[in-house]
């Protein structure tokens, strides 16, 4: 799977809201154009997100001089303005174009720019799938790993996150099938990564989030590997909705419960997962089901049902077997710190003891 | 709600797979035509299924003759064979028949203990909301509650199981909200108990089943309570799949999870979860969403994509706070016998401790 490319000055993106029953590429020209795929959820993933902002800026500034970087800087922001890479990227690619000496190819400094965060993206996703494999590998039998939401190239240029990890083990010949759990209410699970696992072909088989308890009670889970969205400073992680409970059938039965994230979803600013606001999104993406700004979307519930839509959870450190990052394996559950990672301090690749 | 009702010979049922959007009776007439509605889903719910097809068995009689007392027989008990309910109520409204002495009324004996059965029933629903709620109340604020799958007046005659005692708690003035899983795949929660909560004038909202965990976590819930299919000897409960997580949820946040059934479903046959089959039910369920057996569903997943749908999953006695019966409570977390209930010994009515 190709989420972005780029072919003769023009951002091929695959639009992900008609995925997984059209494969249909999107030809962005232009800053608007990035912002407005990126707006709609044919472009998503926190990374994805990231590296296609960061072209679009590249691409407004070869199509219309640099005169146009401020305009075209707080179109593409705006675009979505939760996003954090986003911003990160935009500035990033906006800040080498201005340090062009006058006369200078600006729009070639930026489009090198864009181009690095892009292969520094994908290098991140391919060092963590290869960390996660390391710790996961050994364990005396083909793995059977469950997974949740969409962690692959879809999320992030390259190989991804979780879906890196499990790409890796299935490589190595380490893994025997991906249990994937639908992920309501967006169903990224059901629509992405079934999709992304059978253009691997890696078996997999697709849950619905309430049954993934008991197939790890019952034994026929032999991990948990999943991504973040942001991770605390003591080790807390919100991701998914439908995380936490995945996490805790996983501490009850005895396995491994494996977060898969690049070091920049560390927030050290953020003392615990208390101060992480979740977001409630619309209540229509509980009460309908359908592609996210699709057609064909079908009601669930009587109109004016009122819903609660949290679009992620906080699990608690002391659940998390392991943090997999680019830059090594960290264990919170065995109170080992996440700030260790980010200078550069391996923790170590010991593999899980199943006891967490 | 009135999900059966008997009027002028005539068995006229809710179409339960037209719910929530169309409220449509079907008049039956004949065995077949019982047989035919529960088949299809139209009547569910297993209390339910046996008060049906004991009307069933009368009609017929009444209609053809005690001649066809065999023949109705088995057309209804093979409508859907899994269901313990439905063998169990035909065989006693034909016991009954078969005891009329020659030239007797035997389709009014039949008739009569149909009756008989539909009346026991509605009085254990509404005892056990009432011993539910006694046990419950009077945690010094109004409760936030949350349910899964469908538990009410559709699901077994008059006031339901679990949604008996949510019926009760707000009777009283002591319940606030209630917080719905959507019950994924079939959606009974989105479907059938918001439009019962609704007619009774309770306050909801409907989440998906992963926001649960999340949203116990966060201190938005007093109690669990759901209903159960079995009971284990030893107190473990098999319930409609992703009951279990909410357990776990539960008992990490120290709240109270509560399993509410009449005294018929515990099976003291059954030493432990560990001996309870889980049905696997067909995978087009998970890879598709919408009314079961109605028009309009949606395709979530790619065709061919593989799924797993266990039904139901196992809840360990020890995170069963209390088991509600129309006999009383037990506490299983705290170690009581479930079959202590059976020999008519109530268990009390402790507060719960919250400590599970």
């Amino acid at each position: 799977v190709v989420a972005l490319r780029l072919e003769d000055g023009v951002l091929w993106a695959l639009d992900q809201t008609r995925l997984p029953w059209d494969e249909v590429e999107l030809p962005l020209r232009s800053a608007a154009d990035v912002a407005e795929a990126i707006a709609r959820l044919s472009i998503r993933g926190a990374p994805l997100i990231g590296v296609a902002a960061g072209y679009g800026l590249a691409l407004e500034l070869a199509r219309a001089g640099a005169g146009v970087l401020e305009g075209a800087r707080e179109v593409l922001v705006n675009a979505r303005p939760t996003a954090v890479n986003l911003a990160h990227a935009v500035d990033r690619v906006a800040l080498s174009a201005r340090r062009v000496a006058p006369g200078g190819d600006v729009a070639g400094a930026a489009l090198a720019e864009a181009r690095a965060i892009h292969g520094e993206e994908i290098a991140a996703g391919e060092a963590l799938g290869r960390v996660g494999a390391d710790f996961l590998a050994g364990a005396g039998r083909d793995l059977r790993v469950l997974t949740h939401c969409n962690t692959g190239a879809l999320a992030a240029p390259g190989r991804g996150t979780a879906l890196s990890v499990i790409a890796e083990l299935a490589g190595r010949g380490e893994l025997e099938l991906v249990l994937v759990a639908e992920t309501r209410p967006l169903l990224q699970g059901a629509r992405l990564t079934t999709y992304e696992l059978r253009r691997l072909g890696i078996e997999h088989e697709l849950i619905v989030d309430g049954a993934a308890a008991g197939l790890i009670a019952a034994g026929e889970v032999d991990a948990v590997v999943l991504g973040c969205d942001r991770v605390a400073a003591n080790g807390d992680v919100a991701n998914k909705v439908g995380t936490y409970a995945h996490a805790l059938a996983a501490a009850a039965a005895g396995i491994p419960f494996v977060v898969a994230g690049p070091c920049s979803t560390i927030d050290p600013r953020c003392p615990s997962g208390a101060g992480i606001v979740i977001e409630e999104r619309s209540e229509d993406e509980v009460r309908r089901v359908g592609a996210p700004s699709g057609p064909g979307g079908l009601e669930l519930a009587l109109p004016g049902t009122r819903c609660r839509n949290p679009a992620f959870d906080i699990t608690p450190a002391k659940f998390v077997t392991a943090l997999v990052t680019e830059r090594g394996v960290v264990r919170p559950a065995a109170g080992e710190s996440v700030l260790s990672v980010l200078d550069g301090v391996s923790a170590g690749h010991e593999k899980p003891t199943g006891t967490e």
